[in-house]
């Protein structure tokens, strides 16, 4: 069984490693991936924008542990836009992502330091107060990359 | 910019927050992010896998980082099966993952348990031999859920 499950998990597709070689992918499993990635992150934003807007009881547990989730997508999202991902599924990414690739690069970067600064405070925040300006450094980040590099 | 994105973020559905209040989300939203943990889960897992079967040479810091994400994803896996997700869209969750509430609970918390010792594992890796066993028990633990709380 233990063998069959690990054949079936690799299966006979390119094989991938975050990081290093997931321009091997096929581009409708990279854009698969890469939706799947951004519903892992929405899912998570959302309860942070509740309670920063204070339409949710601030609870730094929960807000630390939705951070994590956050700044962990990030750190593997480069991977999401593998070149060739572009085209063989529906897709929201503009061409700039690829076309662009400094000026995505640093929409990246920018989202992946803003959502790890936000786990930082996090850790020791007493109360929404202390979280509000990096939840804000945060959400402009995602603004930075929903506005120039994905289509309305 | 900020607002509009924030407001967008959260949008006008139910409030979430992992751990806590997912059961409040719509059983449509809540299986479309359950398919999303588990594609980021099979995209970390695949090379993990690759690694151990000698399909991909071992990088002891790539085989970290993707065992950190399947951990990370393992931690809030358990908010992908909210009560009342057992239909709303497509999906091969097995009425058992409610109705055997306590057995599901007991191969997630195998999931959760043998994926954060692979990490352990990884950390100090020299080698592929090094990671192999906690793999498979990793493997294993997978099996015990796709066997019994997923259809084929």
């Amino acid at each position: 069984m233990k063998h069959v499950l690990i054949a079936a998990l690799i299966g006979t597709s390119t094989l991938l490693a975050s990081g290093t070689v997931s321009a091997q992918a096929k581009p409708e499993d990279v854009i698969k991936f890469r939706k799947s990635v951004y519903t892992v992150v929405g899912w998570h934003v959302r309860p942070l924008g509740a309670m920063v807007k204070g339409q949710m009881p601030f609870d730094q547990a929960v807000f630390l542990k939705n951070a994590e989730i956050v700044a962990d997508m990030a750190s593997i999202a480069p991977d999401a836009f593998a070149a060739g991902s572009d085209k063989g599924a529906e897709t929201r990414a503009k061409p700039e992502i690829w076309s662009d690739a400094a000026g995505f690069k640093k929409v990246m970067d920018n989202f992946q330091a803003e959502s790890a600064k936000l786990v930082q405070v996090a850790r020791t925040a007493k109360d929404v107060d202390a979280v509000r300006s990096q939840f804000s450094a945060l959400s402009k980040s995602c603004a930075g990359c929903h506005d120039n590099y994905r289509t309305k």
